[in-house]
């Protein structure tokens, strides 16, 4: 099972005694397909490394539709890097689609002064972090629906057959008969 | 006149021999409004930061129309990361929308071995740009038109006035028409 935990131990320029701190501060926590972690409003001071299972981030626009901003499968974050940078409450709420075993970090750890989180491996998972990000945008802004699909299964190819239809279709931002419609053509062409 | 290398040369931490390598990598160039600076395609070795003037970098969609990615007016940053994390050409064109000042950085700065880019800056940077991609996506998502015209007004006040209305509408998805109703909407409600 991943583990980020693991992964921080592992740098080999992190002091015994930080590790300790590490790791008395990150708590596992086991929570049920449903619960709610984090709603719009509150100002996050954790975030989370998913180790088994499945969350997700959303927004809910003013007539009350689900956005789905982003997956976190198994070795993925959820955090708030908005809400941290302006310091303002988050924009968005956190659910598990499935029951769910996280790492939970507070947010002081990425912290440079504190350097619980080695400054390599932190700028390894913004760097990932904002290749993913700018791809959505491209695709959302220019590109068809069959290739915002076929973009999804590549971003997440884990997730594919276990997240609802809807989901996938609140993700890429079309109805889910649209959605539909692009599985069977790909079907078909294969 | 903003420079990144001056931002970078302050930095307590840089040894002066990597500073003098760091000033002896860096070219300042001036560029002529749409002179076209990177093309889909190609592997981008440099990284640009915007002195004077406005750089932007767009996509071009199956049926030959501009999507504009982002803006880079002073003291904003060109590169691309997604290209550079998957090793894969660019998707998006860069091209200078006024006469431009800007200093050219070799990547390989921002290779942690080379220790060039101090990691904490590099830090503050990667974190800034996943604010602001990760509420483009919120906003392209979820938000009404009026909201994601506010949103860029705050992002970039400082070209609201000087860059073209088809290139603000380009960079909010919507048609110069949808977006000059919106402006005439919110001048009427001041």
């Amino acid at each position: 099972m991943k583990s980020l935990l693991d992964e921080i131990s592992n740098e080999k320029s992190i002091s015994s005694e930080k590790l300790q701190l590490l790791k008395s501060s990150v708590v596992i926590k086991h929570i049920a397909k449903g619960e709610i972690l984090r709603r719009k409003g509150e100002k996050p001071e954790k975030f989370y490394f998913v180790k088994k299972g499945c969350l997700r981030s959303y927004a809910i626009d003013e007539k009350g539709k689900e956005h789905i901003f982003m997956f976190a499968p198994e070795g993925w974050i959820i955090g708030d890097i908005e809400s941290h940078v302006k310091n303002m409450p988050t924009q968005l709420f956190v659910d598990a689609i499935e029951d769910s075993e996280i790492e939970v970090f507070d947010k002081k750890i990425i912290n440079l002064d504190t350097q619980l989180l080695q400054p390599k491996l932190a700028l390894d998972k913004l760097t990932k972090r904002v290749a993913v990000l700018q791809k959505r945008i491209i695709l959302l802004m220019s590109a068809t629906l069959q290739e915002r699909y076929l973009d999804f299964i590549q971003t997440y190819p884990e997730i594919v057959q276990r997240v609802p239809q809807k989901m996938i279709a609140s993700y890429l931002g079309v109805t889910p008969e649209a959605l539909s419609k692009i599985r069977n053509d790909l079907s078909k062409h294969k």
